[in-house]
């Protein structure tokens, strides 16, 4: 059960309001590195988790991170403050709220569709979806995607301090910045707890292709040429370069096939016969049609 | 620049048509861990990667997961071999390729709007969003994403062999199974090989907050108690399960305020009192109205 | 700031596992009415409310959703138990998993993608959008639509209820369908505490078109033949059936139209003349080739 | 059936071109609360409905919210008349078009993507999604969700007629805005015409529960401090501040159970065992392997 | 101004309901290319249209999409008659209520989320959303897109008919998908009556470019070899088979550069030490660490 | 199966750094007419397909789609090139960082969330859906729907072209401008090589309505007045603008009917009753009390 004290875990200090900021700092409230997906992401694995140390993690910093949107949606509001009364009450002329409206950002649809609160959207103004949460419920996956959420909402915070010079919201920033390493840095624990851990799953890979690495995109473009490093070198790989060895690496035709019924394979012919494309015909096609009567073959358009 | 080679990177043999297995395996044609989504992380990341090495990294396995994505939409392809002609040709009559429809799974979409093709959609039908794609332009975060993204697809390809006792089916989807432990592999390498990669980016935590575990979710419930591990236990963490502790923790009051104009002040404050919600009166309400005249008052429904 | 209790608000038991029933209920946990919305829709307005009265109850009602997420969630957890585990450790064969998978509903993808864990989606997949949301920063529009949004909660629960038997999922879910209709009493309550509340906003209506109803679907359909009621009819009402008089009500001329500078009217008629359908001509076109030289006229398909 | 008229309902009269007013205006466009959401809100109910009445009320309002987003949508077509042309035509130079497009607002994406007509979006060029429409089948439901949305939309006409000082247009979108007035107004009475009409359904609330009111938001922070009123306070509500009162409201444990089979127990004691976080040991960890060797331990990162 | 007619522009007489065909049938109500979709396409492009001769065909069209968006839609609302009722009044058991549910398609999100009615998604229950309009501004685009959109429609309704017995439907249906070969034909003369129409848009091609076809694709596998025709041979086509022919077709050397400032190049300097992936270390990897002590190197999973 | 080409399709040489002018690009990147939705329109259908002449060239061009992705997504990447490193590096104030990310388009997004890389959205910031993808499965709709997504390709990139005076993005541009009209010739090509290709599928229409044009959009506005051309006139077609013949137009009542069981019909007469609106009562509602005691009757509002 979730409890509310009406104190922030962290006091917010907003040196004056500023919609354009405002609508940037979305991206922490409703993007997809922001604190509902963080919250929603250990909220849901929690739920579903019997490990008892795992499953008190995961609520533990789900709450926590429900706190933060908190905090970060208070930073919104008071960044909207002024902005939202002006509009509301009209105080303005219609050409200074105007002007308000397009000082950059999508801050526009903050005060027009939003009323100047907070909304669950990112930056560009995209609404939250859950398609940004990736629990799979197989705690060596949840907890690797936990690691890198927390890297990404670290490095998304370093970049709005980075824009912002109100010491107070940079401070609360630098805050909620710091909890991500901290988080990190659980996850990173109760992953490694769990051993082994790698591959995930139960079933482990098929030995033939575990250590081969396939040299997929090659060439001698300048500073793009093919590097050696320890992720495909040495002893622990395989390199395939040849494109022919590439392809149908089973030792197959590298063809897909399927056996069909004979009632199938009756359909199937004639479904192909009326929908060939003919190669032997050179049809007059709607863009000659198009073309039009003065523009000659349609093979050399004019410059 | 890509090319293409008609050859599979592994060769796909279906043992028989069945549009509802092909609607399962699209989960990893159009579903967030899928092909695509693979592809596209590492094709992005690659795009506007300096490093020479991981950009040749990252081109490599794009280049390998578009593969992987025409393997699976191979099989899926075949899977829905005799159900496209049927539905095409309208070779049964309508109460026979009504029951094919509705057999379980989505397939029936497939079917009507697909047309049996691969649709980029997971198993419920839902559109493939760049929103599963979270490339973030920092090495140390969209390495750990990649990790944690191969892994995800491991395990989801694990499910899918364990359902299906099709063989041909059950190698290919255990080779890319195997291709996503060798992907995880590199990028290991690759996050590992920069120092220091832990914490991202370049600002620091504030120490005072870095080591701190925040106790949020408390309580004696049999099974789920507190626990102690080494991601909130031990020397590295400072514990705190006071509730008066875990708020505004900066030493503030722990409200959210903003330094607005007079003038915004003043039409806030008109704002206010428009729009109050009086406390000191006990309104007739439209739930009182609709309550009917029979039911007394709405406090106290019949049950 | 949340804090969390790990008893839940209401104790859940499970008589037994049921995959698909557990898709069904989903609706409340990632749905459009879900306990998500819920709590969204309110702590969103609670974060930008300056009174202190709404303020207070829309982080009380939205942390008791919260709490509500919780219960549904672990219900839906709980009916995925055994499936889950199943499936990990692909303790049946694959034809039983298969089976499992297909038994109705979309609990496939909650199996194979989500792992057996409470999922943010809708009995369809379709993930949680928070277009779902639809607060605006305007206390009169708010409450409404948290009236609104109470009472369609309460009909899904309702619907829940209708199709379960299982008693303690029964008593819970009757539980927070109960909590619905205490929370929509409260915001009704809240709405008519603000005096006037209607016509939401400062700016009044043209009295000329308050109060008129225009009869826009007409016609004499056995059951459905255009009804008079205290909607449309009365003293109140000005009603406008002659379709003349309902349009162009200004008494313009009903067109649309722009000053435009010369410079831009000139590039207009360039851009007119140049992408003009001529109705002067009777072109061959596409339709006319692609019907083929044994099929005449393409005005008459053979049937 | 419906037809046209090529008479708008509102004469629309633009003084000049403005791009970026455009875009905002498509708010009621193709945005949450516009006019297109409005028509589908009432034509889907419409469709269902049985009752006579309320079928012609919806089908009414359904065609008026259809011809309502005509005159937006003309308006909105008249505002980018002239950048609709310049940039077919090319008639200014790269530079200057350039500008035109980066005035504000997500102007530059209806110039490029959708050529200065207008789109389904909102004002942050968020496509319209069916998301927006909540229909429900069920009239208590559906016409409070229609009230609200009357209101909602009311309030977003108010903001755009309060930015806009076109005379032509503040006149069109006052015309726009009053018909929601209106039509709130017959939603209402057809509302209260249902008796009862609260609460909805047909199920009634547990006694135990439909008039208790959780006070999960305390604290005493200065200016949101609880506070009482009659949506918390009185006759009506008992009120449960108590922390442990408000868990396990049930009087069990608090917690979720389901009876699972002894074979899936069997399997779920092996999946907990394999997938343990071992909370007795202290794991080296990814995150200390990145901190680097010239970093300390990763607990204490220098400032 | 749209107006609205009771009857029907074609009869809908039901046999009996059916909810999971209703559900299917969806498609042509809420999918990519159903009624909405076509209605939506036409309208917007109409609103924008200048051309008095297209403005009045699109109107025309549109109006008539709506139309059939009511024939279908009613279609469905009658086949969820009986599902509706069952439902809202709880008439049937709880078990037989949810067998109801879990008949195939998606049915059962049809009656808990909608209530029966028809609801403005496809047939996996995916939302409507404006990304299936794809209407650019410019005539010889959008009569393309109109073309191929009533191609669409028809094999969807097509696909329905084949599947549906009830002969009152597949009068209906017939009705509809004849009319989308109407319309195709009507927007076929509207396109070909633009001289030229092709290409579209003013800028004409590179010449050096408009005639070459790269066979991106090559191999030898059995069915899929290289095939000659008219789209890729004859005298209008320049073929390019040769790799290195294909890359850098400009004569350039195939990188991407761009000028930065000296500031700039600094800083990217900076970026680029600090983010290095060093090829020249084996470190070890968090894979490493997972892998456990009892594993082995990770290069090589037992099997 | 893919292989990768360091060397890009064209060499890309952009003049300076320009973030806002890389976020409108992305259009073409990650928009619905750009170039991921071009190669995975083409690629679902080349999987699907069995055609070895229309397989050979859907999967060349998807593969030179993909190699144009590659194009696009450089230029863009090289836009931002400044930008990024000053962002991560922060090395500029905060002030001049915070005006940088608010100089237009949705930079902003980019440079916070994306890190200056090429994203797969649109210039609104929209992330790409599959719901761009219009493949279904029939040749003859899909090549209609690939002819008109060239056109409406070619058209945004000239409208790309027209805003930029980069030489070498206006070089590259132009390259991919001009591909789309050759992918258009050979789609066009394929579709007239299958004869007949109208009308697409099998059914014919039904002859009463297959020549019929239904004049729904009627009146006499000035410059919209109802235009005859090829598309409506003419010995092809019979043209019905008379209201009653265009509703029922099967001689039917126009009514929508299903056939229910009696037990169906009494759940249903139960429902209706218990939710009628009682068009005899004029009952008191929420706005009436809303209006407020000093605001007078409801219908009256003060201008």
């Amino acid at each position: 059960m979730f409890m509310h004290n009406k104190r922030l875990q962290y006091t917010v200090r907003v040196a004056e309001p500023n919609p354009v900021l405002g609508s940037l700092l979305l991206e922490q409230f409703g993007g997809p590195d922001g604190e509902l997906a963080a919250a929603m992401r250990y909220f849901t694995q929690g739920l579903a988790e019997d490990d008892p140390g795992r499953k008190d993690l995961l609520l533990d910093i789900a709450t926590e991170e429900l706190s933060h949107l908190e905090v970060i949606g208070s930073i919104v509001a008071m960044l909207n403050k002024g902005a939202k009364g002006q509009l509301a009450e009209a105080a303005m002329s219609e050409a200074e709220l105007y002007i308000s409206m397009t000082q950059g950002g999508d801050s526009h649809t903050q005060s027009i569709l939003y009323g100047g609160g907070p909304a669950l959207t990112n930056s560009s103004g995209v609404p939250w979806t859950a398609a940004y949460v990736d629990t799979r419920g197989e705690p060596t996956c949840d907890l690797r995607s936990n690691i890198a959420a927390e890297s990404r909402a670290k490095i998304i915070y370093e970049r709005l301090i980075n824009i912002t010079d109100d010491p107070g919201i940079k401070e609360a920033l630098g805050f909620l910045m710091t909890r991500e390493i901290a988080h990190q840095k659980s996850f990173e624990k109760a992953l490694y707890a769990i051993e082994p851990n790698f591959p995930t799953g139960k079933l482990p890979g098929m030995p033939a292709f575990t250590d081969v690495y396939y040299d997929m995109s090659q060439g001698d473009g300048a500073e793009e040429a093919d590097v050696s490093g320890p992720w495909n070198s040495g002893e622990n790989w395989q390199v395939v370069s040849d494109r022919d060895e590439q392809a149908a690496v089973d030792g197959g035709d590298g063809t897909a096939s399927v056996k069909v019924s004979a009632a199938d394979k009756k359909v199937l012919t004639t479904l192909a016969k009326r929908t060939q494309s003919n190669p032997d015909v050179d049809p007059t096609t709607g863009a000659e049609l198009g073309a039009g009567p003065g523009a000659g073959a349609i093979s050399s358009p004019v410059q």
